[in-house]
């Protein structure tokens, strides 16, 4: 792993912050293609992209995963999975029932205002999948939509050649509270959530991580439905001083490079031997990772540790990266953390490990990519709720109002608004 | 305006409710042509667009307002604007510091988990301008960040071909607390926001309402920055039975639809009779309208009343509707209330008017539009702000949940993520 000095190279650390990526119009134009004809076409088109791009038999088999199909995996799956995955039910659960917004009302002076909360009616949730699993993409998505009270949890994850989904997700769906599946992935999944076909009714939100054409196809679909975020390529920063121990560091750093060629494993430190342990350390572990193929690449392209003079210029590089997740294993953490303003999750001090979080600590691990944790949040039970404000105003408050209504429609040039408050003062 | 009965022509009103509006796709090129110049010309850029668009002279006075200039607005409006100004900030700033949300933690055996709110650190407001001034945008947007706790409220309105943007803005700007003023708009603002150039800082997030060209420029920068919504035309929903006043319906229909020839004002009504006397009223005070070149084509375009035969079917008409203002005129509106799901606003009895919420009630006049109330709400605080989830955890329980963290990681295939727990558990 590179080692750069943050003060004799600057330049290279700000350059990681630049925000203007530069969008990749080829995958826009695809993705806008194919919503296209799912639009146009409905279930033809999506099962003819299912057809050609993961599942040579989908016409046979169908859309919809039948509920027997279901009710099959939970012998498949081992009762360690079972164990595991009742644990992180529980903990999840936990973290986002105490997020639940709660109803409110001010009265005052003749007027009643209230801001009222309730959930979406039918959402939508992308799972990737096709050769691995991902059970808790569906527990970290279900669950606080569940938890918000929707009604009616759809999932869409793509299948294999066979039309096969691996049983893990099947029985973390079923434990989640989703209420129908079907087996496909891609643009297509996502223009038949949005659009509605005949045989998936539209729904009014999609969540769930992707790739870059399903990234593209919820960023074009935004506005008929509702989106929780738009996910790039994942990323760590870890703030280490010299007590932090370079192979926790590195198996974390490692742990995030895999999942991705273009993920950034990044440490900052305060120290110049900290920094080269932790790069010996990546090179020892990464021999023998089962994943190296692809976790090298990320930490050949965006993986460094940068050498900083102090914990405030650590903490200044970190919030300007606004990471999706950020360690920080450092003497005295809880000074570091309060400066802390930009980052999805930070995990604190060398037993909350990036992994705990991702599976079992109970925060959502769904988390805003690409700095846009400088002005967006994890996933959370509101992502699947909305607000109503209600305005109540009796006679008495509404004729004390009025005058200054009259004025500023006034101003605003909107006589149809000051009309609509003159007539009922009896002047029109 | 028409008058269409529900049972007699379902479909009619079905149509209405369909979702999927072809995009304009030459307004979207446009935009994205005009933000790739100011991504890679920035300053260049914004000035040759308000060059051309709003103000030739723009290049000798400048693209930033000095506060000179806001100074000498304030003894340029009446007294009245101020005092009403004054007490639509009272009200304003009221409701929306009741949705401060207040960070918490939970701490359960060895586990200690946090959300943790923050403002965003810089955004910008969109102000429309030109010929008419919006103070009440300003209040709208400006003050729900300032009690969020932005520290930079940035705003952009454009100035006329002389340079100038109406003083009432000035001094509602300065009220609310913003910090820097730009005289510049369309997309060429938003681009200047979004990627920032040599005068202007860029911002974390964008709000604020604009025509079909700023809409589809905040969609294409969503993911670089935060946007509020992509607003579309403005839509009103008068539910009414044989109490409502036909005039008051009427002023209110008029109020929506002098906005834009877009606009949509819909009466859903149990009575024939009031349908027919609202049409007449709403004929008769259009007649004497100064708006009513605008007002006029939207009652053509997309004004109806609807007659249905029971306000349970009127309930499921605005819920599909999902409109963005919803006034309720019946004997007995709390029942109709409790069964609204999708609405940005709703108005309750003849005093609530609409006009009432737009500027001084309290909640925020910035609402979902175009059906998109079915997953989405009103500005609020929230908005201008983020939270991150912080997570602690003991070496005792980090032992007692590693062996799920590794089962979790070993079925999705992620090696590195077991590898990161078995390391620290001494087995690597």
């Amino acid at each position: 792993m590179r080692i750069v000095d943050y003060d004799r190279n600057p330049e290279e650390i700000r350059a990681r912050i630049t925000r203007s990526r530069e969008p990749d119009r080829s995958i826009g134009s695809r993705a806008r293609s194919i919503l296209d004809a799912v639009r146009a076409r409905g279930d033809g088109a999506v099962l003819e992209f299912t057809r050609t791009l993961d599942c040579p038999i989908i016409d046979r088999i169908g859309l919809r995963v039948p509920d027997a199909e279901i009710a099959e995996a939970y012998p498949q799956v081992d009762v360690r999975f079972r164990k595991a995955l009742k644990a992180a039910i529980t903990n999840v659960t936990r973290y986002h029932k105490r997020q639940l917004p709660r109803s409110w009302t001010i009265k005052q002076r003749g007027l009643r205002l209230q801001q009222r909360f309730g959930p979406l009616k039918r959402v939508g949730i992308y799972v990737p999948g096709g050769k691995a699993a991902y059970p808790s993409t569906v527990v970290m998505n279900a669950l606080p939509a569940a938890i918000a009270g929707v009604k009616e949890i759809v999932m869409v994850t793509p299948c294999n050649a066979e039309g096969k989904i691996l049983p893990e997700v099947f029985v973390a769906a079923h434990e989640c509270g989703v209420k129908e599946i079907y087996r496909i992935g891609g643009v297509q999944a996502i223009g038949a959530l949005a659009f509605g076909t005949a045989t998936i009714a539209p729904v009014d939100k999609i969540t769930g991580p992707g790739n870059a054409y399903v990234a593209a196809a919820k960023q074009l679909v935004f506005g008929i439905v509702g989106i929780d975020m738009i996910a790039g390529p994942t990323e760590v920063v870890v703030i280490a001083d010299d007590t932090a121990n370079p192979s926790y560091v590195a198996a974390d750093l490692i742990a995030q490079a895999e999942h991705d060629e273009l993920a950034s494993p990044v440490c900052i430190t305060t120290s110049q031997a900290i920094a080269e342990r932790i790069s010996d350390e990546v090179d020892r572990q990464l021999e023998n990772a089962p994943r190296r193929a692809i976790a090298a690449p990320a930490f050949e392209k965006n993986g460094c540790a940068i050498v900083v003079k102090n914990l405030d210029v650590a903490v200044d590089i970190a919030n300007a990266l606004a990471p999706e997740h950020l360690e920080v294993l450092v003497r005295n953490p809880s000074r570091v953390v309060r400066r802390i303003t930009n980052a999805g999750a930070i995990f604190v001090g060398e037993w909350s490990t990036e992994a705990l979080g991702d599976y079992i600590a109970g925060p959502n691990h769904t988390l805003p990519t690409s700095g846009t944790a400088r002005f967006s949040s994890a996933l959370s039970v509101f992502d699947f709720m909305k607000f109503t404000n209600i305005i109540e105003c009796t006679k008495h408050r509404f004729l004390e109002l009025a005058p200054h209504i009259e004025v500023l429609a006034g101003v605003e040039g909107l006589a149809g608004h000051a009309a609509s408050v003159r007539i009922r003062r009896g002047k029109s």
